[in-house]
């Protein structure tokens, strides 16, 4: 596809994944690391080049076996790399000016602030003492986040200043380094979003997901995030916001906060392939690594990164931590080999200190409840790293029902409940709503123009007399509305019925039965069947569960012989 | 995971798509080929041996290098695997035996039909000569295949004798070959499946794929392929029946025809991965490739290996090949990286040379049929292998369409070609039915049954009068049925609505307004909706356009005036 050799600065996961990816297109990679690195155990193809990122001279030695030079990890001597790019033989992708911002989490916020990009609020400490960061904590509030600007990793440089009282620790656990303070973002989700920009300035961003963090390093990331879409469209945009103003190409990590008012802050930026991208191998047709080489060597693109390989497909990435003996990382592994949906990457990695990565699972399904119950035993399984924590993310919230049932009154609630109990019976359950269309007229608007966002795919609405409902929920929402004729007290429930089941052209309305509750959950569930093979297949076993159970009705009949049967009947009654 | 060394033979494309594999598990692999060849490009972690898979002394040096021998290819000296076997120190997985018997495609046949595997008849022409041929025409038929009973891929090594006269030209073509006869499969269908058989002998299937060839070499894959669930059922058995007598571990690929009768027969066999399996990497968490290293290798698999990532992932993988250019496959390549859903796999070599197999593409979408639109700008673009050859195969059914509309008359036709025209306007066309439920019981019951495996997603069914035809086809299939009651002669369609609307418990039927064929349509598609957002998002638009469209009519009677408006009316009626 291209002659050219992309040069990496580092050579560990990153780095090897990024070959991978190279491989699969033909393209030369040339690695700038300690021997037997992740990278160049999978590259035979080159020499490579023995040493460190850190150092320039190393860094000069890669350029001369290169024509483009990328990294794997910020943490770089960004002056070689301006020389280098001044000379004007090896391109670097992307910009030396680029990496050197980002390295500088101040001067990163600096610019993402500069350039009209939502992060919280920040202060350098230049000279820190107690005084100084007293002044900050009367400004900012407790707590608030001491942080080093440099070399910051996995949480490591990073102090949670709770009161004034522990000013003093604060200072001590980041001495000698250069500081900033960070006003507390009080959020209630983690996002982050991968965004690859092209040479031409062009900016694509895959789906928002969340990351849960555990003793600051990231433990999952849930694809989609399990929030609304409106928050999930608005994350990805931000993130393309703030990645549109740095020079160079490549793919870029972008960490943010959900706040408890549903803003969105930027949390920080990494120049590079990042962890919270990983499950992209499995789940869309072009990795956040193929992204990086493609955007790097100008190699096309689809036109949007943005859809999984299919509607529905959904992952849950979890990284492989070492543990506290060399092998502690392996019975988790195994277990992951045996998983349905799941995929095991290692990183070729010899030691396997305590809380170094190993390697990650991703788990593939379709909708992240599936996901969330193929991967409970491998979180499971996952304790050996810290055993005190919790066994599953304390944010996990219950997963919304795909079906919802209102009705207009709470009278309703006898019928309708046929509808509810059935749902528990196909393991569906879902929580009830009232909202009428007279008298709720508000909620039903809004009840109705969010459920697609809110993870509704089919409304159950049940209603009686001048029964309008179903068929005005059915006007708001682009989802399919089963419509309930509930029975009132005149007229033997002819009202409802013709009210839901007549509704005019353009707007139909799935009517069942009078007082058909159970019926309508069950077309429910066929509703659902029509997507999803799971559903059909329950639906098989039910209907060959009634077929066999009017079959056994149909031999007590020969047995007992009718006449019998008919004058036990009538003892009963008596 | 393992600490033991895999020994490849052979370092094609199918030895480094086993290597990659290797590497997500950290298992360490060494490779016999030519020096430079596609598998050892992407592993530095071996010194490999530089020579044949066709000599005995490169196979032993290999051996002394590993724990365990495997062979991406079936042409090798099985006489020294053997001795290589019963030395005992290398595990040779699948069994020296195994592949004997494979490569002597002849032998193959006569294994499998002693072990009650259905195959085509077959005859084996000791002495080969213009009279022995004659005699197989007379009892086989005309044609039949002559075939080389070893050393044959890709076709070469078979010949068609279309007739007695053809005869001297197929001895001429396959001269000095060990040959066989082979009865005429008449098949309306090329099946593979890849069979995975563990050390404890149990075996596992990918789902049964469709293969189309043209040249003999296979050029697309369709996952799943598109026959009916039955077939492809039926062809996963006779594969795993076809594979569990062959001694040893690993992944065999099956490929099969499917007949006109809707028999299935075993074509052949090959005892490694196979190019029918090459969308296992993208379409299921453990590839074609894995599982043949977790297999020999013993390590775990998951409880079955069929499904896909999520229930509607499908899959179409095209061959790219050599043209007459050694850059003439490089704008497919191109393309296929503007493709939405394509991913691109080349293979390192370094000459293409026509017809050679340099990578392939795989296409993953919901459904196949969305894959047949994605990829057919690629196959288009593919014909510069053979210019003369048609655009696309000519095996190409029409798209089932996912919405069924049936009547029970076709005096319901004018009212419901409503349906029609409103699932023509949505761009989701479907051929009407007449399937009176009262006069076509068998019928009925047919349509009713295979609905499901025949690709259909929702019933419309349209009926007047004792209206049974939506409720006793709901009764008959889990998929989501909608009611038309057609207004007949009598009762102002009263006796349509509450046949179809008052169903019992158990079998709901998404009853719709009397006539109201337009709204069953726009449910329909609410219901794939349920299931796929592209559906949701056409709904929205359709709701929008209707908003606007009263819009406009509510300016025009501000603009107009109600009194002049229905003046103008009345006397447009005069």
């Amino acid at each position: 596809m291209d002659r050219r050799t992309i040069g990496i600065l580092g050579g560990g996961q990153l780095g090897r994944m990024l070959v991978e990816a190279a491989h699969r297109l033909n393209l030369r990679t040339t690695i700038l690391d300690a021997d037997n690195s992740p990278a160049k155990q999978i590259n035979a193809l080159s020499s490579h080049v023995t040493g460190s990122f850190s150092s320039s001279a190393d860094i000069l030695e890669l350029s001369k076996a290169c024509d483009i030079l990328t990294t794997e990890i910020e943490h770089v001597d960004t002056n070689i790399l301006e020389t280098i790019e001044k000379e004007g033989k090896v391109d670097v992708q992307p910009s030396s000016q680029t990496i050197r911002i980002i390295q500088d989490k101040y001067l990163q916020k600096e610019f993402l602030l500069k350039n009209g990009v939502a992060v919280a609020e920040s202060r350098s400490i230049d000279s820190p003492s107690v005084e100084a960061l007293e002044k900050v904590g009367a400004d900012f509030g407790y707590p608030f986040m001491l942080k080093s600007r440099t070399l910051a990793y996995d949480g490591r440089g990073n102090y949670v200043v709770w009161s004034k009282d522990t000013i003093p620790q604060a200072l001590e656990a980041l001495s000698n380094r250069p500081l900033y303070a960070e006003k507390w973002a009080a959020f209630t989700m983690e996002l982050a979003v991968m965004v690859v920009k092209t040479r031409s300035g062009k900016t694509l961003s895959y789906p928002t997901v969340e990351t849960i963090h555990e003793n600051n390093i990231c433990k999952l990331v849930y694809m989609p995030a399990r929030t609304t879409l409106s928050a999930r469209t608005r994350a990805q945009k931000l993130a393309e916001d703030a990645i549109k103003h740095f020079p160079g190409a490549g793919i870029f990590g972008v960490e943010m906060f959900l706040l408890k008012n549903d803003n969105i802050l930027v949390n920080e930026i990494a120049p590079r392939p990042h962890n919270s991208g990983h499950h992209t191998i499995e789940t869309h047709s072009t990795s956040q690594f193929e992204a990086h080489i493609r955007a790097i060597i100008d190699l096309p693109l689809p036109p949007s990164i943005t859809s999984p390989r299919t509607p529905s497909t959904s992952s849950i990435m979890l990284n492989i931590l070492g543990g506290p003996q060399p092998d502690s990382h392996l019975p988790l592994c195994k277990l992951a080999l045996e998983t349905p949906g799941s995929t095991l990457h290692l990183y070729g990695k010899t030691e396997a200190r305590p809380g170094r990565k190993m390697g990650h699972i991703t788990v593939v399904a379709d909708g992240i409840t599936n996901c969330e119950t193929l991967i409970a035993p491998l979180v499971r399984a996952a304790t050996y790293t810290s055993p005190a924590a919790s066994i599953l993310p304390a944010s996990l919230p219950t997963p919304t029902s795909p079906i919802a049932v209102i009705m207009g009154s709470i009278s309703d609630l006898p019928i309708m409940s046929a509808a509810l109990r059935t749902l528990d019976n196909f393991n569906i359950p879902t929580q009830p709503r009232i909202v009428s269309a007279h008298r709720m007229t508000q909620e039903l608007y809004d009840f109705s123009r969010t459920a697609e966002e809110r993870g509704i795919r089919v409304i159950i609405a049940g209603a009686g007399g001048a029964a309008h409902l179903p068929g005005m929920c059915a006007s708001m929402t682009s989802l399919p509305v089963i419509g309930v004729p509930v029975k009132g007290s005149s007229l033997e429930g002819m009202d409802s019925l013709l009210s839901i089941v007549q509704m005019p052209n353009g707007i139909p309305v799935a009517t069942v039965g009078v007082n058909r509750a159970d019926n309508a959950a069950l077309l429910a569930v066929r509703i659902l069947g029509a997507g999803e093979g799971r559903y059909r297949d329950v639906m098989r076993s039910f209907m060959k569960g009634m077929r066999d159970s009017v079959v056994l009705t149909d031999d007590m009949l020969l047995q007992v012989g009718w006449k019998k049967y008919l004058e036990d009947k009538e003892k009963e009654k008596k």
